[in-house]
């Protein structure tokens, strides 16, 4: 396959299908190409000698070699177009077509032919049902749209074509510029890992942004996203995010939606920066593409008025940044530039009356502050300030002191022409104070996730070989559930189960009570009975002379309850000390889109009630195991808040660890959970266990 | 005192300390007034014979008799210009020097002295430190800003004049008009409260905004607003949400905060609708200046794009709002209507080719549909489809239905056109879905509280002299911090207690626990301990033959914890049984601008580790109680989930209004906590109690 950097930079460019009809697709690319493509572009179509006043050829094999092909024939002929595009030696294509999986089964068995010959060829195809693709620093506009981008460094994807023509509308409007543009339409072949991936090698490309419906491989897209991170953000909106919305992204992409709960975590631990609307996709992107990032998280708020500096600030509040706290330097330096009813103090107010000079000066002192990260500039429109000048005079300190600026400058008309020369600098206006700081938080969160480390997985020595045979003996039942029989699935990853044994008659049941400390717990096991308790299915607390009048219980009430349930046994457990002990859950659901899910929480209402949980796609290192135990809510009480004693904080961390190992090297295991992980002081043991198995991947 | 509309209607405005001198403030004024004020103006200065071609008066004596005043004399004039104005009758006064409270004690003096003089004369005073007022029905603007609004139904009262500024030169731009407009100043006087009143009985104002950085009669407001909202929305920014932001607010008008929690709880039982950023309070303000109110929380979505279509259906998911779920008969006709590529469920995609005519048949199907309560038109810019006569069809079917509808047309310049007629019906176009939709849901908040019944605060027949006599006979003892001793105070208001006594020597301890049934629990009873049980200070489930013992065991801890402790004797208690009981806080804490602030929640880590409380401002009714236990997050706990008995909810939400009655009644209790209180399946008991109560007020 040609490296797909060359899809956007190439110097011959074949329209096949192309035509001079009105209104016609065909025409409109030629059209677009023609008005600022750096290269040759040729129209291809056997009904045609000239289209446009260019040569047109009527196959791709008599036409000049091109380099990308943008193909615009009816649904039927674009098979055996690839196919001579393929045949002709051509890399790149762009299936502008519809009528593919989008439109029913019979397109989609097209688009299942499409993406064999692309296999057989080592094709790169974009779409079909796109757009087009746009490249600014080649001229090159291979749309059908009726905007062209201006030239600018933020590389755009968008699974939806309608939202490239709006965005660009308003952009070109506003001045924003782009790299590369390009709709990803059905993405048979090519999709948002391919751009990631490609763009983060791009010097060009300052930020990725797009907009997505889903991420077709979760597992690769977070591979690729965190090496690109490192170098080059990427802002995403990803829709879908409510129930409702879910829905109707289904019903437009027809993709299998995943669920928000894995996007989240696996976009979060990705290293993308989340939007949740095209106003915030491009308050980010505009600080995020001219703009260095905060060495520190202070903001220095300089502004002429009081009521904008207090909302500033609350905005400061309600990002990851805190307000700067001035060195006593800076508090003097201020109180002898600014009048005597100025604050000095951060918010800096310079009043009413403060004029582009004074304005200068705050700004100066404010950035030399090495408590000062970044700065935002507030102003209400006065008489006695000129915006130009202002706009001139902030872009001149913030390139003296290389630290982010944006800028609020209120009002209207008066801003606007300030805001084009801030914007040529890099430094974006924002409409109001909240979205001026979430400029700013953008680039504090990138800096985070270009600073993070992320620990390899741990590679626990576990006997791999004795949890297949526990899967495999299990699953020979016939039946994909599994409970506390498989237990030592458990063990054999070295997560710790209370001793004891399952037995199927009640004298082995005393035996194996006898050789338990203390009493012991009997529990019903049977894959037909979930809520054991409920049902009388569990003894607590049984001496051994009663384990066996017990058992007989026990088993009676289960046959009651469900005289048809498979019985496999009672299990004899010890009866562990819970007044010092803290019930927690983990367990992991298989994610469409991400693959394993790992949840934590702590048990009971916790979960059921309060849904005080956390979450990560496995496979997960040990820093991101206990990010998943310090970030629920609840997360003081196993740290021995309120005069508990502390849980073993470290051994859950080593459980979660050894699971994501677990369902890392079993994709068979669809659903697990581990319902109690009861924590004591010292270490936790594994009460219970559900899994659902995949018998067929196993 | 005068009626404050006339303030914003005046026949003849006075300017004392006009001027013509350039760059004067007194001359700003004159020349805003002259611009387009349908009265008479007159400038008062005692150095000038004529000002601006207008003939100018020493003082307000030898002038025509005038409406109102407008003050832009030196501060230390101020006081007796005002008076001057007292004496000649005028009743309205704009106070626009600065000089006040905002500049230290010499002004606090200043602003107190021009407090009395208003009082003395009666007179409605804005400011001081005001940019001044316009109104727009008879083309007044009496500040010194740069900008006089346009001419619309939204009247907005501002504590920071700067804001004013910004926000009219920004609105003029956007066509957005305004009724009245005030800068509130220092507030000497006249306050949000006054003009929301005033506002809420104009029949030309359709909404209220403000930007305030404190509210000065929480109770006040609260009422006024409740009674106002009936008729006439309030949308506020309310600054000072963080603890960042309450710091710079406070600094910039010297005002002391509030808490947020309180201003959340009152605003929200006033009716107000918070905006947090001035892009929300005016994509508010659009909505509710010129639609109707949704009678069905189902929004239909009409679109030529499913990108734009999915993220307009993630914005009704994030809202209060719900996706229509449209009739058999609207996706018949819908079917019929589109082609067969469209989607006929909401969101109606009438895909890219749709034209005007297609978009007028889509909103026109949806508007008519029972289930469809507002809709919102999302469009990208195509070939095929004219913004401009979009917005005609769109204003024809928003007006044949009356349903309210808002657009999001996506775009620049071509969206720009549209937009301006679209705005002329009241129809307002948003820049991307998410604030579309949060327009639609302003509207629907709105109706909300329109609907809302407030129940009286219910008047138990309660012990009112004892309670009385209770707190007296406490803080006789010199300490303003009560406990246990004082929990006959809550049996005077009905609040049940555990039977029992407090005693001081361990026989009389013996007899009351024998008077109890079963054991009992030992408390040591001292303002000076407060962590009784850390200290042994605590025995629980002590049987009546070990209470003498118990009783000196208690006391030797205390003494030997803190050998000065008062100690007040030891707490007998009647033991309950906690097994099927759930532990309940509710308490209060006064605060400084709205009052008794009533808190609720579960007992422990609910609280403590959670901090998952509710609150609001007493007195509250029966319904606002309830919702305090139901919005906890942990609510489902009290109401029986996972196999508990159901608490006694009922006796609860007693409680708690008994507990609203109680701090009503005393506004001397400054903090209240009972904690625990015990929620059982049948009623409630308070086991502990400690206030704090203002003994001057008493």
């Amino acid at each position: 396959m040609g490296r797909l950097s060359e899809l956007f930079r190439p110097e011959t460019v074949g329209v096949v299908g192309a035509t001079d009809r009105d209104g016609a697709v065909g025409r409109a690319i030629l059209e677009n190409l023609r008005a600022g493509f750096s290269g040759e572009v040729v129209p291809i179509n056997p009904t045609r000698e000239e289209v446009l006043g260019l040569e047109c050829y009527p196959d791709v094999t008599s036409a000049p070699s091109i380099d990308l092909a943008v193909v615009v024939v009816p649904p039927p002929a674009v098979l055996e177009t690839v196919r001579e595009i393929g045949e002709a030696g051509t890399e790149h294509v762009v299936v502008i077509t519809a009528g593919f999986s989008e439109t029913g089964s019979e397109g989609a068995e097209r688009e299942r032919e499409l993406r064999e010959i692309a296999v057989e060829y080592d094709l790169n195809v974009v779409g079909p049902n796109s757009l087009g693709v746009m490249s600014t620093g080649v001229g090159m506009n291979a749309t059908f749209g009726p905007e062209n981008a201006r030239e600018g460094s933020i590389s755009f994807m968008s699974q939806s074509g309608a939202f490239i023509t709006a965005v660009l509308d308003w952009a070109n409007e506003q001045g924003i510029g782009f790299r590369d543009v390009v709709s990803l339409g059905n993405k048979t072949v090519l999709d948002e890992t391919d751009f990631v991936r490609t763009w983060g090698d791009d010097p060009k490309t300052d930020v990725i942004i797009g907009y997505l419906e889903g991420i077709d491989d979760g597992d690769e897209f977070i591979a690729a996203a965190r090496e690109v991170t490192d170098e080059t953000p990427i802002v995403l909106v990803k829709s879908g995010r409510t129930d409702a919305g879910a829905q109707a992204a289904s019903s437009h992409t027809g993709a299998i939606a995943g669920s928000e709960r894995a996007y989240e975590a696996g976009l979060e631990q990705a290293g993308v920066i989340r939007a949740d609307s095209v106003q915030q996709l491009f308050d980010y992107a505009r600080a995020l593409s001219g703009l260095p990032e905060p060495d520190a998280d202070g903001v220095a708020v300089v502004t002429n008025a009081g009521g904008p500096g207090v909302l500033t600030t609350d905005a400061v509040g309600d990002s990851t940044l805190g307000m700067a706290e001035f060195t006593d330097r800076t508090i003097d330096a201020l109180a002898e530039a600014m009048p005597e009813e100025a604050n000095v103090y951060n918010p800096i107010d310079a009043i009413g009356d403060a004029d582009v000079e004074r304005f200068g000066e705050a700004i100066e002192i404010a950035l030399a502050d090495p408590n000062v990260g970044s700065a935002v500039v507030v102003s209400a429109p006065t008489a006695v300030l000129e915006y130009d000048q202002l706009a001139e005079t902030v872009i001149e300190k913030r390139q003296a002191h290389d630290k982010p600026v944006v800028t609020c400058l209120m009002g209207g008309d008066r801003a606007r022409a300030a805001e084009e020369s801030l914007r040529e600098f890099g430094v974006p206006n924002y409409f109001d104070p909240s979205r001026a700081i979430a400029g700013l938080d953008a680039l504090a969160r990138y800096r985070d996730v270009r600073e993070r480390t992320i620990d390899d997985p741990a590679a626990f020595d576990v006997n791999r070989e004795r949890a297949r045979t526990i899967l495999e003996r299990a699953t020979r039942r016939d039946d994909n559930r599994l409970g506390v029989e498989s237990m030592d699935l458990l063990e054999a990853y070295g997560i710790p189960t209370p001793d004891g044994d399952i037995v199927d008659d009640p004298s082995r049941a005393r035996d194996v009570a006898e050789s338990i400390d203390g009493d012991v717990v009997l529990k019903i096991v049977s894959p037909d009975i979930s809520h054991k308790s409920d049902i009388g299915g569990v003894r607590v607390g049984v001496a051994d002379e009663d384990v066996y009048d017990a058992y007989e219980d026990v088993v009676a009430r289960a046959r009651n309850y469900q005289p048809d349930a498979t019985i496999l046994g009672v299990q004899i457990q010890e009866m562990l000390d819970l007044e010092a002990a803290t019930e927690t859950i983990v367990g992991m659901n298989r994610d469409p889109q991400f693959g394993p899910l790992l949840l934590f929480g702590l048990g009971g209402i916790f979960v059921e009630i309060l849904e005080d949980t956390s979450v990560r796609v496995a496979p997960i290192g040990e820093g991101e195991a206990r990010d998943m135990v310090d970030e629920i809510r609840a997360a003081p009480l196993l740290r021995g808040a309120r005069g508990r004693d502390p849980a073993d904080v470290e051994a859950v961390v080593e459980t979660i660890q050894r699971l994501s190992q677990l369902v890392t090297d079993f994709p068979a295991i669809l659903e697990l959970d581990v319902n109690p992980l009861v924590a004591g002081p010292e270490g936790v043991q594994a009460i219970d266990l559900r899994l659902t198995v995949d018998t067929d991947t196993l």
